[in-house]
């Protein structure tokens, strides 16, 4: 228990003072005594840097060494921490953190696509140099997911994490099933209230989501894999009709991200909207919130839920990384060994085997429904249910019909091929609308 | 980083061998390899103790070493870490652990009784012997609420931390609100299935429940207090009448433990059944699932929801507190230096300020309602509803019916002191019944 580094200062150096660079250094200041009390050392902001010296962002910063160029935080020969708060997949987040570690210095990120993208490089370099490499704020904001999965859970073995990873989408969903409103109209509205970028794509497209799948999967399986192949659909083709139905059903959508292990070396990673039982835990977090579940041999469910960004609870993921260096946490950046990751392939999406919810705009006309059936039939999809619905849809065409299908779980290409028949009867109006459903 | 203990076997020495002490052993076994990755050493059994060595317990014994008196794990000097499943406040598992200290040996415990009443003196023990001593198991079992508490949120301090903290008195609540049946009948039930004791009534009295909350509220605020002001009120009088009143007015019946940050020494820790409106997370916590929900000024609300018990979550945090000694976790037991805790008194339940759920059995007379009304104004009590139900409570009664309220806030005492006023009533013909509602 011997620690030489008792009562010496943690100095810090934190590059970005957005939103969550702003709230690390209110967080500091304002629970000063609690903090140096916990890390049994003061911990103290020695240098800092953001592109724009002069904003005003309501915060004395004089105090602090102020740096144009955030590699120079790097070469301070007085700074123990690099906090990277940039952001980003390359440029200058991933030059100061390589940097960083090169000057071994400890390196604190809340950076998840760099984590997602190179994670294993930085592992492998952070090792190299013997300097913690530390990343709770990429993963979920406030929800200390790492720290669960790499600490908590670090005897089990889990065999499957998922859950509810983007607040926007969440926010989004969640606005939509309440009020019965469109995608696009809710979107504009999320902008407004600033739970979307102005270019919402990276989240409502899924990648910022699979950016967090991909960091649970590596931690969590303990398995490298290639950050392309992870299947990932967004929420823009969800329409209040499927929502609408999706409830009659006793379903809720959501947007959801699961990592599942298959087998030594391969696993299952998938992001895209889906039904879920009302009845099930995920089903019922609602609005921004996040909550992410573990399920693992000996430790079973386990289920967070909280805040998934924000200056506070992001702010406070990113101080506790901050006050594990400060005690002296040797852990490395994956829980074991970056060279005892294995490689791992990922199930394509033609090989899922999951229950649908497939939505169908027909032609109001006698055998439709059997030529259907047949069709599912001779793939060998098995339907649980099908329901010819009023059509409440369209008003501009009486004689179309929408049908609502639920299958059993049945193999993913078997179903596409199926749609694909489908498709090319002349009854069928419309595209297919095809949601997968997620059930225990 | 240099740890100069990396690859050194971890020593351990097990007392108590019930379904946690097993589960402790096969976890260990079971994944041996992802363990050692994880912890950066082997991890190895040295001795085990327990009552009965003959007893079957389907797995084999026989490679370590065994000890009648457990007092001998903690002078063995081929043990580096004595890890406590005895449970009890005092006897055995108390002279184990002092023993343990004394001989500088780390300490892991599962022990919510010794914690809860013992914790402030262990604590300064292990502080003065510079050995960890952790009890991740001994709070909520697979819910890694302490490592929370304790690392994830060591940066912000919290203002509110509570939930469901008993799984039998979860599973009898949500039983009894599924199928209308009383208290007598589900404990039976309850019993059988293993999930209460022969004697019920650590678990249904809340004293277990009260136990975690001491824990989490010393961890969470950094105070002492004196266990037996926590106010605690256990399950017993929960009727399924309550429980079929709570619903049509929109609340499930819950045993919750709250513990609240007043002002600067000055805590609230309550354990009762409360009313929970059906939408508040905790309410849909249903069977023997525990959930314990945070509340900080930076980090906002969390909540975390898993098992409170059993074999495979348990050892899961027992494993995890090895992991982290075998990793070199210094951090006090309290998170921080035990001397920083600083003592608090408890409000007594007069001072509470809640709303209140309350039925009334009276005398279907013209008059009865004005009179309770009145004496409610009189001691200041502000009412939101009052409804006269119709007696399905009773049969052989025809000339009684039920009266339910809910109160606005108000202070207990005012409350307390009306319903003394109003059981004077010679129309009331039962004691009333008061349950708190929770409201965020």
């Amino acid at each position: 228990m011997d620690n030489p580094s008792v009562n010496k200062p943690l100095n810090l150096g934190i590059a970005g003072l957005g939103t969550v660079g702003i709230g690390v250094l209110r967080l500091l200041q304002n629970n000063q005594k609690t903090i140096t009390n916990r890390a049994g050392r003061p911990i103290r902001i020695h240098a800092v840097n953001a592109k724009n010296r002069h904003k005003n962002r309501n915060i004395d910063l004089t105090t602090f060494k102020w740096y144009e160029d955030p590699l120079d935080l790097a070469t301070d020969p007085d700074i123990d921490v690099v906090v990277e708060l940039i952001g980003g997949t390359n440029g200058a987040a991933y030059e100061l953190v390589c940097e960083a570690i090169k000057n071994k210095k400890a390196v604190v990120t809340a950076n998840k696509a760099l984590i997602a993208l190179h994670g294993n490089e930085l592992a492998k370099m952070a090792a190299s140099q013997n300097v913690p490499l530390l990343f709770e704020a990429a993963v979920a904001g406030g929800i200390p997911i790492i720290k669960t999965i790499k600490e908590a859970l670090a005897a089990d073995r889990l065999i499957e994490i998922g859950g509810i990873l983007n607040g926007t989408c969440n926010y989004m969903l969640t606005t939509m099933t309440r009020t019965g409103r469109g995608f696009e109209d809710i979107l504009k509205e999320t902008q407004q209230l600033g739970y979307a970028e102005a270019d919402p794509s990276t989240d409502i497209d899924g990648l910022d989501a699979a950016h967090k799948l991909a960091i649970l999967a590596s931690l969590g399986f303990g398995y490298t894999f290639n950050f392309k192949d992870i299947f990932v659909e967004g929420i823009r083709n969800i329409s209040p009709h499927d929502i609408h139905y999706a409830q009659e059903l006793g379903y809720t959508i959501k947007l959801v991200g699961m990592a599942q292990y298959h087998s030594e070396n391969k696993l299952e990673l998938r992001v895209h909207p889906a039904l879920l039982p009302q009845s099930s835990p995920l089903a019922r977090v609602n609005g921004v919130i996040n909550a992410i579940r573990t399920k693992g041999e000996f430790s079973g469910y386990l289920m967070l839920e909280g805040a998934g960004a924000g200056e506070g609870p992001t702010a406070t993921a990113v101080c506790a990384d901050i006050i594990d260096i400060a005690r002296g946490n040797t852990i490395p950046m994956w829980g074991t060994d970056w060279n005892e990751l294995r490689p791992a392939t990922l199930v394509p999406n033609s090989d899922f085997n999951k229950a649908y919810y497939i939505r169908l705009i027909v032609e109001d006309k006698p055998g439709v429904v059997a030529d259907i059936a047949t069709i599912f039939k001779e793939n060998n999809v098995s339907l649980r249910s099908l329901l010819q619905h009023k059509n409440h849809m369209t008003t501009d065409s009486e004689n179309t019909v929408p049908i609502v299908l639920v299958t059993h779980k049945n193999r993913e290409s078997s179903l596409l091929k199926s749609l694909k028949a489908i498709y090319d009867l002349p009854a069928i109006l419309e595209k297919p609308i095809i949601i997968r459903i997620e059930e225990p």
